[in-house]
């Protein structure tokens, strides 16, 4: 099924993440069945409070479709985007979102907040949650261990 | 004041979109009396969904104090943030938020949502509008203006 393996695509960016300890989030951005963005989690490397995969995936398809209007694209990402992600999906008009597993602390997808479908702002994502959560979900819970372990 | 100060050098990135004719917002942040970064609107010019004033803002600040949080740093911006914006200065750690005018249709520091203050999440920010409000909406309705002119 498309979904997983562009799911996949996404556990490949957010491995990226982890390789280099980084919380191991990664996301793809797809147009008519190819990927036009990539992004990880950068955050403490690049130390800059805004790079997060999805952050850096929207720029990169902005940088790759040549305009910062994503409509007809579809983001996977292995962890509920924040405001800050969420927000930025709105601004560029994605319309499809799918997400590998929840985030009760920040996700501003329908479980904190939902800015990503609430009608008080000009654009409304379609979202889908739970494609490989159990990949998703396990990439996070290795990350924590080892970092208790470190 | 010091607050109109520094909410004079955010009209000042302002007016840089105003010139390469982008909806005209400026943004500012200061540490211990100086500022540490400058960001003003670019999307339309750089192709980026993501480059609002703000956001390029809390970027060039993290460069320059070298790192992601910016604790005890305010900033001054003449319109008020939007998720994507509010969600970055959250991330940041920002303290404190100073606002020339609201957004009433995406405005996310307490207008359309309230992103900053929001208990859920583990930052609030301290937040003060109407700061030079009256400059900073005239740039906004001068630019419209001109748009509706060309």
């Amino acid at each position: 099924m498309d979904d997983e393996l562009f799911m996949e695509e996404a556990l490949k960016e957010a491995y990226k993440a982890y390789e280099i300890d980084e919380v191991p989030v990664g996301a793809v951005i797809v147009r008519n069945g190819q990927i036009v963005g990539r992004g990880y989690n950068q955050k403490e490397t690049m130390k800059d409070a805004t790079l997060h995969a999805e952050i850096s995936a929207v720029k990169d398809a902005c940088a790759n479709l040549g305009g910062w209007r994503l409509s007809n694209c579809t983001m996977y990402v292995t962890l509920e985007p924040c405001t800050m992600c969420a927000g930025a999906l709105v601004n560029a008009r994605i319309q499809r979102l799918v997400i590998g597993v929840r985030d009760l602390k920040t996700g501003a997808c329908g479980s904190v907040f939902n800015i990503v479908q609430s009608e008080k702002l000009n654009h409304q994502i379609d979202v889908q949650f739970g494609v490989l959560e159990e990949d998703c979900s396990g990439t996070l819970k290795n990350f924590f261990k080892k970092l208790r372990n470190s």
